[in-house]
């Protein structure tokens, strides 16, 4: 089995299953509790607050643990919105992540406007349509770091300047950039960022939201006093641990993950180019992540192409089946033909891949390919 | 030591740390992807909510897992609120949780009209006040099936019968009661039901609501498909399986676990009640859990007590800490006085707790308690 479906999620990292593991034993206090198991529970979560903080560029006192991506994501938009009863304007994108897209369609339907700013044929957003959709009453703008399907990372700190200007707030959804590329929320000046624990080698069911200090957010989760009273309800202590730990990995200099990353990548994609003619990129050549390669292969469909290689685990698209997915949207979103974006195939890659499997991969899939193709 | 604060939280058990160990290391798959990985790790959350659906005598299509109690009782009085711009009527008890008190103080503040149920000197909810408060808009109300602080049980299938007259729905927070009673939603003819897993041997960080079959309710979390559409986000596959093996050890006959927690809190409170004169125990004498006792001693602070026992671990109140909690709500409800609320010791039992730890648990108070009192 050769696992190249990092961007739908990945494996629990050693480290991170050896941390979590006392939690699940004796150390199990409740963070809430004043006896030592409750302190200690209490100090493990604020120990994983400051790593996962220094991995972003931010205080501890701005990062909230919540039980992961789509929750950090419906929390700025629903508690925004919530709060301005039946007005305003939010700034979005086309090719979100349907826990963006979805509660976004959600207060369109009840009054609120919308913009869902268009990509270009490379994926790219445009920052153009986006400075001149901003309007008095506009008090969200939420672009993705990187998109999930394409790996094509959005120009976020410029964003930046036309939501500053506009005197709008900034999120971004850094589910698929955390781990990959660097992630610093004062240089992209987001006022939110949202992470998934298990894109990160983290388990599924934790992730968090940085919230800048200073920013206002109603809690979506109302309760006991627990995340400075931002997010009500008995800490995921083991997870919360556990994403701390995954953190670490991805804290500081980012080059080595990155180039390696990059290099791999780069070797898959020029492999299977060697043996499929007409095979092509999705999304910009360069501002892309260094994991991902959305290509798409002409004749045949992707889901056949995957079925006849079982064991290449990889995606035609997202892994989050929305209620009506048939082709991506991300991928009409770029103007790409139907029949281009029926054979496309994600291949996304993780930190302990390596290049014998990548070797092997591209010439399994040459080789399906070629069979399936074959006059 | 010895853990006396089961209401708080309880040790995972081995056998549910045993079943999600797997699930931190091999069988990491998405379940929305269509590979082997995938499709195994869809299997064992659908094998999960089969079981905690037994455990409640549900259908598997009427549970839906949450990150945990609070975000079940959020989730309810939110959406259904919401979905009611402006108006409308709920009723709940002085005795809830902070997790349904505070999003229904939350609503109150912004229009909606909320009836707070008083209970007697028993702490037992005044069902003729909830029959009255009724209104034509009553659209909610939510009495939870035990009380955290003092054990005491709730009249649901009663308050049931008024909700089904009136047409409004009933929701009940049984974080405290699974594991400790029987708790089947058609006896108590709820229509939302709210678990906490690591109040039941499974850990923090996972939950579950039941929906009864063909009741309406908007998700608070948008975005993927997951959960029947219920609940967007990757499932926290590990944990729903813990919590799922967790329910099996309360599913059907409850009696041996009762009658053995039953036994040994009679124990703790008879050894306790010899030596300490004035001991007081508060709620109703029998309507209440087998496994917590609430105790007054005369003359000491609970927390003074407790520091003197530090071997000893439980609270003078719920671990959940609120915004502002300086003598308990549950307690002031109840009309209990100021000197005897601060006098107040919970101690909670759990499937594990034995009676060697009773007996050593209740001498060593009871020894705290006389030098603390000695002349």
């Amino acid at each position: 089995m050769i696992y190249l479906d990092h961007n739908a999620t990945t494996a629990v990292d050693e480290r991170v299953a050896r941390v979590m593991e006392p939690f699940f034993r004796s150390a199990f206090g409740n963070p809430s509790s004043s006896y030592q198991e409750g302190l200690d529970a209490k100090r493990s979560v604020e120990n994983a607050r400051e790593k996962a903080a220094k991995a972003l560029g931010a205080k501890p006192q701005e990062i909230v643990f919540t039980s992961g991506g789509s929750e950090s994501n419906n929390w700025v938009i629903k508690s925004l919105a919530g709060s301005r009863p039946g007005k305003g304007h939010i700034i979005t994108t086309a090719i979100e992540h349907p826990s963006v897209l979805n509660p976004c369609l959600y207060y369109m339907e009840r009054g609120y406007d919308v913009t869902f700013a268009g990509v270009d044929s490379q994926g790219v957003v445009d920052v153009e349509e986006i400075e001149k959709a901003v309007r008095p009453d506009t008090f969200l703008i939420s672009v993705m770091h990187a998109n999930n399907e394409t790996g094509v990372i959005q120009p976020i700190s410029e964003i930046s300047r036309i939501a500053k200007k506009a005197g709008a707030l900034l999120h971004s959804d850094a589910a698929q950039t955390l781990g990959k590329i660097p992630v610093d929320v004062n240089a992209m000046g987001v006022d939110f960022l949202s992470v998934a624990g298990h894109k990160v080698y983290a388990p599924k069911g934790i992730g968090l939201l940085y919230i800048r200090e200073g920013v206002e957010l109603e809690p979506m989760i109302l309760g006991g006093g627990q995340e400075s009273g931002r997010r009500a309800g008995t800490e995921n202590v083991p997870m919360a641990v556990g994403l701390g730990t995954a953190c670490e990995f991805f804290t500081g200099d980012m080059t080595r993950v990155t180039e390696r990353l990059s290099r791999l990548t780069a070797l898959l994609f020029e492999l299977l180019s060697e043996r499929i003619e007409g095979l092509v990129l999705n999304g910009h050549p360069d501002q892309r992540l260094p994991n991902c390669l959305s290509v798409s292969f002409p004749v045949v469909t992707g889901a056949d192409l995957l079925a006849a290689v079982p064991e290449v685990r990889a995606s035609t698209g997202a892994a989050c089946h929305d209620r009506s997915v048939a082709v991506s949207h991300v991928l009409a979103a770029m103007g790409v033909p139907a029949e281009q974006a029926k054979g496309t195939v994600r291949l996304s890659l993780g930190i302990h891949t390596n290049q014998t499997e990548i070797e092997k991969a591209a010439k399994l899939i040459a080789n399906a390919y070629e069979k399936m193709t074959r006059p």
